[in-house]
Formats: C-alpha cells, structure tokens, sequence
C-alpha cells in the first residue's frame, strides 16, 4: 500500500488549509435536485421568497466539499481507514453561488487505538470558510489511520 | 405560501418511516468521484484489498439518501426554513450497492423559539437502515419550522 501519510503524521496540533473551489448556482440545485430538493437549494425564484432571500447551497454539499478538499489535500495520500462518525457539524453561514470556499482542518487529539493495535485514533475540528474569512461549516470528526510501524504485518 | 406541515404538526414522539432506496455500485462511484474519492468508496478493486472488503458507500452519500427521503416524506411540503446543525452522526454499518435503505425520523423535542416567535424549533433522532434492519447512519439533527398561527403575518 503506498500510502505517504500514517497516523504518526497527524499529532495534535497538526494543521491543514485548503485551496479554493466554488459552487456554481448550476451545481448548487443540480446536488439539490438528487439529495435535499429544498426550495431555496433547488429554485432561485423560490429561494429569493424565502427567509435566504437567495439561493443557497445544501448544507450537506457544503460538507461534500470539505470532504472532497480533504481527500485531494492529504487523505487520499493516506492510511484513513473510515471513520466512526462526526459530531456538532454546525451551518453557520449561507453558501451561495460563486463563494470562494477553503477547507481548514486541525488535529484536537491523537491517541492509539485500545482495541485495535494495527490503528491509531484522530479527532479533528473542520472548518469551510468564505472569502470574508467566515466559517460557514464547522464540524468535529473522528478518523482511523493505519500506523506506519504495522503497516508491514497488516499490508 | 402551501404548505402542508408547519412547527404544529411535529410534536414530541411523532415518527415517520419512509419507503426503500438502493444505492447502485454506479451510484456509489459516481458520488464519490465528485465528493469523498477515498479508495474503498471509488474502486471496487482496490475496495477489494481494503478492510471493507469491497465496495462501500461514502457516508456523506447514506446522509444524502437520509435528506433526500426525508425531504420526499414530509420535509417538501413543510414550513421548514433551514437548520442550524447536526450533532453525533454515527456511520454505524457500511452501506454497500443494492442494501434496500429506508429513513426513519422521531421527534425528540419541540419547543418554541426564544428568538423568533414566528418560529419553532424541533430536535430529531434521524436513522438509516438495512434490509436487515441494523441502523447504518444514526444522527442527531435540529431545524427550524414556521409556526402555522404566524404564517399570516410573516407570508
């Protein structure tokens, strides 16, 4: 497995900042369409008469996109081997069309694993913001990462 | 404005379980190209070598399958004006293609809003699960509904 990234390499502290991707108002009520067919994600005419007063995108395609910004960063380069779940994702601002978006993510704990000695443990705070430096999602996660010392027995 | 549903119509215990849908192996791909491109969500191979031992959807997309359902029950049709966040969303099971998913949502709490009066606000277990019944996605979520007596003034 030729991963780079082990769980060794993401300590407490560790930090990681994104470059930029947008959504078009194409994108925002296409991923509507298929997923959270809202008003306002799906329809500017409706989400102009709603309390947004303008197309906004999902908030579970604002996540999309810090998972995606995630995996091209460093994940994808990694020993992630799923995670368990993620709590407090929090919609602070509206995304709309066109809003310049980066991916933030810091490492709050890393820790091995009590059951499974092969993996280490790794909490993090995610953050989207805006072009105004706004955090407009903000999530904590949980991952598992191989360690680097057992890849050799498990690979 | 039709609506349907408003803060009114979702008191503490009521429940709602929605009909089946399937994820295609096609379908898993294609989100997670687009979303989460981590190896065992894109690449049935290499999903294969992992320790799923095949192909799994991406959690983002099980969460997406969760609105989408919800959304098609009783969300369309409601005053719902958006949601501040979502805590403790558990991927408890993997998702993998052809799993027959159904949503199931419970309201926990429904207390008016201490802010805006024109508003309620209802806290939500929120469950996704198998053919087999095991729930694969379990999560915690909070939204906002207009009140049907305010809708008069604030249409």
């Amino acid at each position: 497995m030729p991963f780079k990234h082990f769980f060794e390499d993401f300590p407490r502290g560790w930090t990681y900042e994104s470059g930029t991707r947008t959504l078009s108002a194409a994108e925002i009520t296409a991923f509507a369409r298929d997923w959270d067919p809202q008003r306002y994600h799906t329809d500017e005419a409706a989400a102009r008469a709603s309390p947004y007063g303008g197309l906004i995108a999902s908030g579970w395609q604002t996540g999309c996109v810090a998972m995606r910004l995630m995996c091209d960063g460093y994940l994808n380069d990694s020993s992630c081997v799923g995670s368990p779940g993620i709590d407090a994702i929090q919609f602070l601002k509206p995304v709309r069309p066109a809003d310049s978006l980066r991916f933030r993510a810091e490492v709050l704990e890393a820790r091995a694993s009590s059951s499974r000695p092969d993996r280490g443990v790794v909490r993090w705070r995610w953050d989207v913001l805006n072009q105004r430096d706004e955090v407009v999602l903000s999530m904590l996660g949980t991952q598992f990462f191989l360690r680097r010392s057992t890849v050799g027995i498990i690979g």
